[in-house]
């Protein structure tokens, strides 16, 4: 496996366009599509919250009953999300403006909102906006560069990645882009999330695959602790590569997921980096857990305290902070048998040996909190299992573009 | 029942003093005693986080094995938490120093920290103080309020209340302190509280009463979400006020029921009021709910989401938050049927109808937000349970206090 240049129309056949459609951002673009020059099989995985967003209907429907789709059509600006029936109806007048000029049915289109909840789409400007897209599409990774640059709110950087790998003797490739910087404690997926790839496999292992894989990428980040009605992963394969589809759960497969993890993961942390306002990314590792759901709770209660994150954004190695987040978690452990060590690239420090603080110096461990990624390692002695999560540091500017977000 | 001034100290037989021990703050008072001139039966609830402070094991053994106990012995500054057995043993030496200079049991001494966590106590600091403030023990309203500021962290103001009410003729009096401001979440009971009553009444009403309450009180306030090391509430019952004892769930049961939770609740208000860097007091009410339970994690959910704290402090009626809140809180319930009022001072205001939002006055809202308590109440339409949950809003001053907290 290869990291490559590109993010969504890196894989054979997959085109990309954006525009500015006026939703909400002025002079800037804030529509994309993604086309598939085929039909693709594919996988989604969508919000946990029960308010959950039009675009999640009309998506989760699209994945459970339609045999292919062919495209995505986003916006943002406005989630769609408590718009109630009008809001739905939305979704499919998107779809069925960008099927007719697509040629394609209603029901291969795909639609994904993220912004402001409450708030009806300017409806004219979304069916103009997808209007304007379908001419514009392009292979050129240039496309999908420009696409991943449309969807972003207050994300301050655009997040996509590629990867080829080797399937049967046919180079397969899988690229992605996200969104995501607020609202962000994904409990199913993440805020939008869209994966592309040439690979042919069924629409079992598509979706089980990339269901599997949000559970140590997507679900693992959390920057504020609120899950959004509207968080959505949509993974489309076409087959193009023309590898022997893959249909059962060999060794090409673990290729697969070897390739979808690698891009789940770089995706998730550069969103869980990019949270609003963060200035490094934090990484909490749990390790010689009893098993890996002890350590997924252990390390999301970490990466969640918003007094650890206080302390990583000021530098400084309160670690009493580590050990009461975990404490409060729900799972059980010996406080008394904790170690816990602090890395990033100035070093590594162990702080807390068996519960206790070691005889660390203070001066170390601000340097090694100065970098742009930390990472929190709690070995707590019960077993071989473990688990790691991603958040970000919590600073004036989360709560200055909290306090004005709609403004 | 009536509202009167004082504290710890206004009910009959009660003392306190308070010292400045030089523990971690310089010029100003960080200890405090609460003593009782006769035996009192005292009644506890503490912190479910299994990182347990040595306070918090030594008062728990009190609470479940002494009789009776006489007097607290609370400092400021060190929380005495993850300070393993040395930290446990100067838990004893202080009850010991203060037992001694009172002529009392050593179990008959509660202790209770709350500061830093990992660092242990300056035990010689903490003996000498515990010296200083017997002789000085005073049951003057005053030495209540002194005691109230001498437990003082990050808090701005210090909390107390006292009520009187009538047992059998008797009259009775219930006073009370506690802190808090930071890692306030509690899930058992809250930061330090230390209640004062010269009721009599027997031992397991005084606990069963005290467990009941802090459920719709101390459990129902959040600053931030974490859960501390080191939350305590004691009661004291000294039997002074001559009543016939409390043995039995009566109508005088009902009255110190009713008295308890209006001191308790007061006090949780003031905590959620004064969260650090906190500007508002920020009230959720979930109104027809299916049952408790329900109404209880809604309401908490939403208290409790950083998006919705930043959206109060910001003065924007961005109540897709709100909603968004309720649905990833876990529990059940219909998005399509939400009424969602707001209210202070300034009046009330009804901003989303069956789920959708109302075509309310944005700037009646933003100034129903400005006022410095402000409540946000979600009929669910489902039944006939409630519940309150008080919190703050989010401010660059919560980002503030903890950046820098240690140093």
């Amino acid at each position: 496996m290869e990291i490559i240049s590109g993010g969504v129309t890196a894989a054979q056949g997959f085109l990309a366009a954006c525009t500015a459609a006026g939703i909400k951002y002025q002079n800037r673009v804030d529509m994309a599509m993604v086309y598939s020059k085929v039909p693709c099989k594919c996988a989604g995985t969508f919000t946990s919250n029960i308010v959950k967003a039009a675009p999640v209907l009309w998506d989760r429907d699209i994945v459970e009953k339609s045999e292919y789709a062919q495209a995505v059509v986003v916006n943002a600006g406005i989630a769609n999300a408590c718009t109630g029936a009008e809001g739905l109806s939305y979704c499919e007048e998107t779809a069925k403006a960008a099927g007719e000029c697509l040629g394609i049915p209603v029901d291969a289109v795909f639609v994904a909102s993220t912004g402001v909840i409450g708030k009806q789409l300017p409806i004219e400007r979304i069916i103009a906006g997808t209007k304007t897209m379908v001419p514009q599409l392009s292979e050129s990774l240039e496309a999908g560069t420009a696409a991943s640059k449309a969807i972003m709110t207050t994300d301050t950087v655009n997040k996509e990645i590629a990867v080829t790998f080797t399937v049967g003797g046919k180079k397969v490739t899988l690229g992605g882009m996200t969104k995501g910087s607020g609202m962000i404690h994904p409990n199913m997926c993440t805020m939008l999330a869209f994966l592309t790839t040439d690979l042919s496999i069924s629409k079992e292992l598509l979706q089980e695959a990339l269901s599997e894989d949000i559970k140590d990428t997507y679900n693992m980040i959390s920057v504020d602790g609120d899950t959004s009605t509207n968080d959505t992963v949509l993974l489309f394969a076409n087959g193009l590569a023309q590898n022997n589809e893959i249909t059962e759960k060999n060794a090409d497969y673990e290729e697969f997921k070897k390739a979808l993890r690698t891009v789940n993961e770089f995706l998730a942390k550069r969103m869980a980096g990019d949270g609003e306002g963060a200035t490094k990314l934090f990484e909490v590792k749990i390790i010689h857990a009893k098993d890996k759901a002890q350590a997924v709770t252990l390390a999301k209660s970490v990466a969640c305290s918003s007094l650890v994150k206080t302390m990583v954004y000021g530098n400084d190695a309160n670690w009493g902070r580590v050990l009461c987040a975990m404490g409060y978690s729900g799972v059980l452990f010996d406080p008394g048998k904790v170690e816990l060590y602090i890395e990033s690239e100035f070093g590594k420090l162990q702080i807390v040996a068996n519960g206790m603080a070691t005889d660390y110096s203070e001066e170390l461990a601000t340097k090694i909190f100065s970098a742009k990624e930390v990472t929190a390692i709690a070995d707590i002695k019960q077993g071989d299992a473990s688990a790691t999560a991603w958040g970000c540091d919590l600073t004036y500017d989360y709560v200055k573009i909290n306090a004005d977000y709609r403004s």
